[in-house]
């Protein structure tokens, strides 16, 4: 068994194409930690999103931290600073987007068992600790969960995005 | 949608049966980082795993900065200090798990499609920049991979465990 090199990883995935990558938007409001927002940044990368969205307080480049987790994939990822949050989940929903959030609620459903209807996606994640803001709640469409069994109620949000990443890819890749 | 409190997420989360709890072990070797340690402690926790072995270099608890980012997940996480790698492996193997490797090889295949024949399975991850280790690589049953689209090669380690926790929790699901 051999490792193979970052040149052929690298030419390995630019002749993958993601199923995330025409149709997912990545959207991180009220994230606290540099290193978080970073991590989504590598995230977003390897799975191919089409946008990555910042809003509230989300840092955002250029900062050195943030290149620092991120090793610079913020260059290659398209992203975008959100003002009108509201506004914007409007304006997805009449290009037929599905806004979902990322969230422990009490109708929230396994991404695996989501139904997208083929439409596209965007997630929404929230706060490291107190999760997705009151104000953007009630606007989403659903709310989708990772299956979790542990005595600590959380993930990393910088965990969740990619697991969640990952599970949409899964779910996409079976359409 | 109303969020579930932290008291609601527990209680579920205890009536929940993780289908990796008897049957994985994560092993973390020559890990340089307390935060990925810390992080993938929580992974450990929230996916339920038997679990989580430290080797090599791999800073082990108690350290403050593990129980930051792990936020104490390390105190419920069943935990321990493999001394010699290939003696583990050897025993493990005799015990009849797979040793596998998150790994991107000449022979490695995706997570979804690989083929656990029943057996409980320990999955090793190894060093941020390096991945694992030379000496422990020949000892691998097989190397398993997370898709990747970017143009990076590579995810931070600890969302790279939880997004491998996820998908074998994914697999184990369907059998």
């Amino acid at each position: 068994m051999k490792k193979l090199t970052t040149r052929q990883i690298l030419q390995r995935n630019r002749e993958r194409s993601s199923p995330l990558g025409s149709h997912f938007i990545l959207w991180l409001h009220n994230i606290r930690s540099l290193h978080n927002v970073g991590a989504a940044f590598r995230c977003a990368d390897a799975f191919g999103v089409k946008e990555l969205w910042l809003s509230g307080y989300t840092p955002v480049p250029p900062r050195p931290e943030i290149t620092k987790t991120a090793i610079g994939a913020e260059e290659h990822v398209s992203w975008e600073k959100i003002e009108d949050e509201i506004g914007a989940i409007t304006e997805l929903k009449k290009n037929g987007y599905l806004v979902l959030g990322l969230e422990q609620t009490d109708s929230s459903v396994l991404i695996r068992d989501f139904d997208t209807k083929e439409k596209p996606v965007c997630l929404i994640l929230g706060n490291e600790v107190t999760g997705i803001d009151k104000k953007i709640l009630p606007h989403l469409d659903a709310a989708v969960e990772i299956p979790q069994f542990g005595m600590k109620h959380s993930l990393n949000v910088s965990v969740a995005a990619g697991v969640a990443l990952y599970a949409f890819y899964d779910l996409l890749r079976d359409k």
